[in-house]
């Protein structure tokens, strides 16, 4: 595996790299076949759809939770230092005063006077490359003479506009029940982290790892599953020894890097970003993103961040609690530095989607297929009948189904030819499929078909499971 | 397996059954134990709490992971005729209106004029068999002379609360942008019924199932996970023709019980409770709980219902699209009916912690064990070294862990006496434990011990992986 330390990718912005990247149309693509075949559907669509969600279809929720069991195994199965944790959505509201969320989770917002469109400041022509002092600055629009990209009207100076959406909790609907539905998982980990010290008998360091659902109220949404007002994340929090932050950093980037690598990101499309230390955030020491080359453009896929003390410490000194760490070893008593690795759940699906799709000319026809790690594949296998007019062939190809679907996702199809079924399957990334024959009635054996390769095997009916599994278990990081 | 066809449990709720239940004193031993050995913890503790929402801990979150697997083992990837969803949780509003829950999705609340406490009428002591329309009567409370449970003062007038959180979604916050909180998972479906149907290309009967969090504003939550405001739900909608509603709902009535009987509810807890007609709710033509006999009463685990065409009936007239089957074999066009299964994904591991808890004597001591299902158990094998302080012992410990890690939810303790280590793990249900002594060293066998009958086996080192694997796969359903 190509780790970022041995191969690092360009850190420039203006930099094209050497890939070019999938165009626009292929996204088109994408999102078309992924609506078609049951990965992503738009929310509420028969309502006209609601900005910014999305429905994950059949084929979706099981490439997304493939994806999800891929980070925990990965993160939690196959480590002995991170424990995992599934915080609410709903916290105390004072944990997002003490992060700073409250008072500074917002995006600098214009709107146009004459069409009453809104604009994040930082996105409009011309405000992209604004220091955080300018995009504060209620003078930088008339200074800079932007105007509105859809009818050139007047903008207002910019204004703060809070990314936390807010509901009541409770009967009662005032000022002491408002809650808010978190924009990220972390806190959950921060404002847990002594009970699962202490439950979990845990020494530094150690990490904690969660998966689960955030919301933003986006300004801007937009590019499909890339920025949703309702989305979910993998963040993992791993708390260290101050001396050890910078250590753990550099650990961690490559970890992550090789993750995506692993399951079929193609690293010529990822590249490292340091943030410059006027873009760091409140709490960040440092911050590098792995970047994915969107056919939008580079953009955060995960970031890995030094936040330091600040989230513990912050915590410590609102909530009157000690959360301080007692080292046996050295008898210090000190409050953990922590090291952050923030995922979207939601966009890494998206780009092994990207980086699986392939199109290819096969005799003279148009083959579309996913090639989709074999981990992340909605479908292990398909069982398909040369001859649905033969009971017999049928009748064994549901044998053979029932058996692989105890052990993984597994789908018969008879409603086609069998050139057209095989279509299908690459479609979607089935890796292997299964084909009954008559000679299958004869000599017991049965034909498995690559996906990626198209070459054909023939196996002994009661191997099948067996050899689908192998294969399985080979593909595994 | 029993299903409640075979053994009907009583349905009178005046009948107490043969078990007597859990007694709440265990109730608070099993939260206590949650909390300290890292299943649930209170969520946003360090901040003193909010009200009705729980954190699962690592192992938490293992065990209620498994358990939701489970669900959808047998749901989807064993079935034929049922799909994965994965709705978002934030909607269109139009869809509330529709489903009726912007109406009438409300509880008859009462208040206390002298200490403003708030309750459910039906839930007041006098107040629990009032039928609806006298939960709606405005005399009701002066006509039964009904007063406050805690300082005795005069109640108000009942007044419905709409029990579905709202918030506002994009930069301006006015009843054009009001969204909610999804208080089920089912109306994702019935919204994404056609786009289900043709991506998938099915045929009735079929199913649309999702496990996700939902939300409601419960005027009196408690009793632990048992009514959170924050929940998570697994949800099964069947789409059939309408002559066939009636016999699939008495389909899925003893499988959905059997699936609780199967992974260690114990059967003389569960009981079904079919409604009257009084209290069917204005989507149902028939519905049954499954009831599970809490420390607190017997109460809903999963409910069966038949809702008839009235979902897709009334998204079909509101949103305009037609949400019509062709029956090809027919020729006809009609609504489906459907059957909803409609469990929690908190209650089940609740259920199954509550049942799970044993204390028995072993040799003058007390001996706490959870006897949780193999499949649901947060670790399945933990590796323990009989003497840490030989090198060689702790290191084939970490050495037969690791080939354990690749493929499941593996631990290594070495902070105490190998007694000790047995009985921490019994107390967190890990159904297997591998002890490495100094024989092992020689004859290059280890002892697998079993939780539930504490014999001890051994086994070749090699042989290990092998073994536990086998069993677990043994166990499954």
């Amino acid at each position: 595996m190509t780790s970022p330390v041995a191969m690092p990718r360009p850190i420039d912005p203006a930099d094209p790299g050497e890939d070019p990247g999938p165009s626009v149309a292929a996204l088109d693509t994408i999102v078309s076949l992924a609506k078609r075949r049951g990965f992503i559907f738009p929310s509420s669509e028969i309502y006209g759809g609601i900005n910014a969600v999305w429905d994950y279809g059949p084929l979706g929720v099981e490439l997304k939770n493939n994806v999800k069991r891929a980070w925990w195994r990965a993160m939690i199965q196959e480590r002995d230092d991170v424990e995992g944790l599934d915080a609410g959505i709903l916290m105390a509201p004072q944990v997002w005063v003490t992060s700073g969320h409250v008072a500074s989770f917002s995006d600098p917002m214009v709107e146009c006077a004459t069409c009453k469109r809104r604009y994040r400041l930082d996105e409009l022509p011309g405000g992209e490359s604004l220091t955080q002092t300018e995009l504060r600055d209620p003078e930088i629009v008339t200074r800079l003479g932007l105007t509105c990209p859809n009818d050139g009207g007047p903008l207002s100076a910019p204004r703060r506009f809070n990314l936390m959406f807010q509901t009541y909790m409770g009967p009662v609907q005032d000022d002491a029940s408002v809650v808010y539905l978190r924009p990220e998982t972390a806190q959950g980990s921060y404002v847990n982290f002594r009970n699962v010290q202490q439950a979990m008998r845990r020494k530094l360091p150690f990490g904690i790892a969660q998966i689960g659902k955030s919301f933003r109220n986006e300004i801007s949404p937009g590019n499909f599953v890339f920025r949703m007002r309702e989305f979910e994340q993998m963040e993992m929090q791993y708390f260290v020894r101050p001396d050890a932050a910078a250590d753990v950093f550099e650990q961690w980037l490559p970890r992550r890097w090789d993750w995506y690598v692993a399951y079929g990101a193609d690293p010529a499309r990822l590249r490292l970003r340091e943030h410059a230390s006027d873009e760091l955030a409140h709490y960040a020491r440092k911050a590098i993103d792995i970047e994915y080359r969107f056919p939008f453009g580079w953009k955060e896929l995960e970031g890995i961040h030094d936040r330091g003390d600040f989230d513990l410490r912050s915590h410590q000194e609102a909530s009157g609690q000690n959360l301080e760490y007692f080292d046996p070893v050295t008898n210090e008593h000190f409050v953990p530095h922590i090291v952050e690795t923030a995922a979207g759940a939601d966009r890494a699906p998206f780009t092994f989607l990207i980086d699986a799709y392939r199109e290819e000319e096969v005799k003279g026809e148009k083959r579309v297929s996913l090639a989709l790690h074999p981990q992340l594949a909605p479908y292990k296998v398909a069982v398909l009948p040369l001859l649905k007019k033969r009971p017999e062939i049928v009748e064994l190809c549901h044998r053979i189904k029932a058996d692989l679907k105890r052990d993984m996702m597994a789908v018969y199809d008879d409603t086609a030819a069998i050139g057209k079924l095989y279509r299908r399957q690459d479609e979607i990334g089935t890796p292997w499929c299964v084909t009954v024959d008559v000679e299958s009635l004869e000599d017991g054996a049965v034909t498995v078909r690559d996906r990626d390769t198209m070459t054909q095997e023939r196996i002994p009916v009661e191997g099948v499971k067996r050899a689908i599994m192998d294969r399985l278990e080979a593909s595994r990081p």
